[in-house]
């Protein structure tokens, strides 16, 4: 086992009708700023069950944050939560919200004169943040308990992570009743993701790390078995709250610790969503077959391990076939003919981008941009 | 699921040479109050790297905290927590080192009369503690990560618990290697405490908390696996790094979100170290074979999935075999009458104590003084 530190400090309210919490776990001696997206909180009831809540907070609305958040907007909610004076910020959405509010409070917090200072250096510039929780509407990113968030900047056509303590959720509300109005297709993105998450901290090689081992394939095996019920029963609470609390466990930083990490799937696909605008997860979903096939000597032993603890089949090749399978039982596709995209075209644009960045990937930091061409024309 | 909230804000520091890291973690323009017990860190080398790490620190030292720690003894060191206006405290040792220290954070900033009202209260009274970090020793109990403590008070033979998140650990050094030296009879108790933790928060009945049950699983199996490795290799870094881990996992309170809990081999347990002063986890691998017997019918469906899922056996009955034969390998006796303790007198000391104190156990609440004397009565 590699040394580690572990910390999360995210308070977690879970279950039905947790957000009636709001009231005691949000402060009432100031404003409060409240973040939202595209609105599907005033249809599912959430907005609601948020004003009920803090009805005697002073709160200030700030919505259409993006699915991929802009630095822009973000831009535009510092201002208000500048001028509001607020001293909390309340995320009310998916990943794209939560994301957005770590870097908003750190922006308002921010004391230099460019706040693309904060995301160029990853977050490592920040030393303060306005306090933030958050009510989650979309289980996948895991970002209600992590000190992670990614924005794009359209002006330039960046798109950079920050990662800070600082910026963890102080709590977050997890009512999986408030998932389910939630369409098909991002509950089925979001066992992917979730599901991807756990591959991109487990599947990599043997480390004398048993137990992260085991939890790692216990959420796997609890995505395998109920990420096909929650998306055939959508109001099947139980199911629903398995998969959520899995997204969660999935990337809050545990089952990571100690253990070598491969985020070559997730590098490789957001450039597939740059180029081509797939969404996140169906990225994924083509890539990680790729990466699993190019690297198959170095990765069969802990593939052989997952299919057998987690597929009970009896080889690593029948774990990848099993892997595929599962996605397109959730109805995920996973080559990029399904998309009408060429292989080939892809694979020289996503080269081409990686060798002007210098880019090395995998646990051991030696994927170049030839192989990443390779895995690109294997996923025709 | 049932609701729940979860939160653990304690910094883990896992690894090898992490003691280290104290210099930067311990607060510098403070006082610090140093906790320890007997005095085996001076062999072992962990006073001395604790020393290196606080070259830059007002230390104040204060051993001799018992392995049941003493409400007198922790008022001795309150005073001069108090006299030397301490500002952080720091824990070296085991699970009672730290439970003693719990108690004294809150205790030095108690403003009540009497400071036993913390315990009478359970905790609950708790308003302010002093920070406190620690460098654990003893991998067993889980305080390194959570908020509970029991202390023991000679003057009136009471013994009782706390909870608090006030007195998390701001963090937890926690290096395999200064465990090596631990004698074999500690880390079978710290192997089987860890274990019945899991046990008490999974062996229940199904409650829709598939990940919850994967994890104690997980638990479960890692203690299986390497528990008799650590004791035959105590050398072997990976074996006891494995352990360590397990054991903080096993009661920092994330297995037991949302679930239904069952303490009753634990409350049983307490009795009986305190009428023959059986070590905590030799009581318990007495009890939990006579609970599960007991409750059967109402165990019987958790106990098979337990047997398939981590033994790969096929009944509930097997299950229980399998676990008496992983303790008695790890040299864990389970019957009074390996301690010479006659059953009829301990169920009847026994029972005598919950009906006095209206005690009903277990995940149902009605496990009462006679059910009690019957469990007992089958462990002769």
């Amino acid at each position: 086992m590699q040394n580690f530190t572990f910390k999360n400090p995210t308070e977690i309210l879970f279950g039905r009708g947790m957000i009636a919490e709001l009231a005691s776990r949000v402060p009432t001696n100031m404003p409060v700023l409240m973040l939202y997206g595209g609105g599907s909180i005033r249809r599912n009831g959430v907005f609601d069950q948020v004003q009920a809540a803090l009805k005697r907070h002073r709160v200030i609305e700030f919505g259409g944050i993006e699915p991929n958040p802009l630095y822009e907007t973000c831009l535009k909610a510092v201002e208000v939560a500048r001028t509001s004076q607020a001293g909390f910020i309340l995320a009310v959405g998916g990943g794209s919200v939560l994301d957005a509010a770590k870097f908003i409070a750190a922006a308002a917090r921010f004391e230099g004169a460019d706040p693309w200072d904060i995301l160029r250096t990853h977050g490592q510039i920040i030393q303060a943040a306005l306090p933030l929780g958050a009510v989650l509407t979309l289980p996948a990113t895991g970002s209600e308990s992590n000190g992670n968030a990614v924005i794009s900047r359209k002006a330039t056509q960046e798109k950079l992570a920050l990662a800070s303590i600082l910026v963890f959720p102080i709590f977050s509300v997890l009512d999986p009743e408030t998932t389910f109005s939630l369409p098909r297709k991002q509950v089925r993105n979001g066992v992917v993701d979730a599901f991807m998450h756990v591959m991109e901290q487990y599947l990599t090689y043997p480390s004398e790390a048993p137990l992260q081992d085991r939890f790692s394939e216990g959420i796997l095996q609890t995505l395998i078995e109920t990420g096909p019920v929650t998306l055939a029963e959508p109001k099947n609470y139980d199911a629903r709250a398995a998969f959520t609390w899995s997204a969660t466990m999935a990337l809050n930083t545990l089952i990571g610790c100690g253990v070598p990490q491969d985020w070559s799937t997730h590098m490789i696909g957001h450039e597939l969503t740059a180029f081509y605008g797939l969404d996140h997860a169906e990225t994924l979903a083509i890539v990680l077959p790729g990466v699993w096939k190019h690297e198959f000597e170095r990765k069969k032993t802990k593939l052989a391990q997952y299919g057998h603890r987690v597929w009970k089949v009896d080889s690593a090749e029948a774990a990848m076939a099993k892997t595929e399978d599962f996605f397109h039982a959730l109805g995920m596709p996973t080559r990029l003919g399904d998309y009408r995209i060429d292989a080939g075209e892809a694979a020289e644009k996503v080269k081409a981008r990686f060798a002007a960045r210098k880019t090395l990937l995998g646990e051991h930091g030696d994927l170049g941009p030839e192989a990443v061409a390779d895995i690109l024309r294997s996923r025709a």
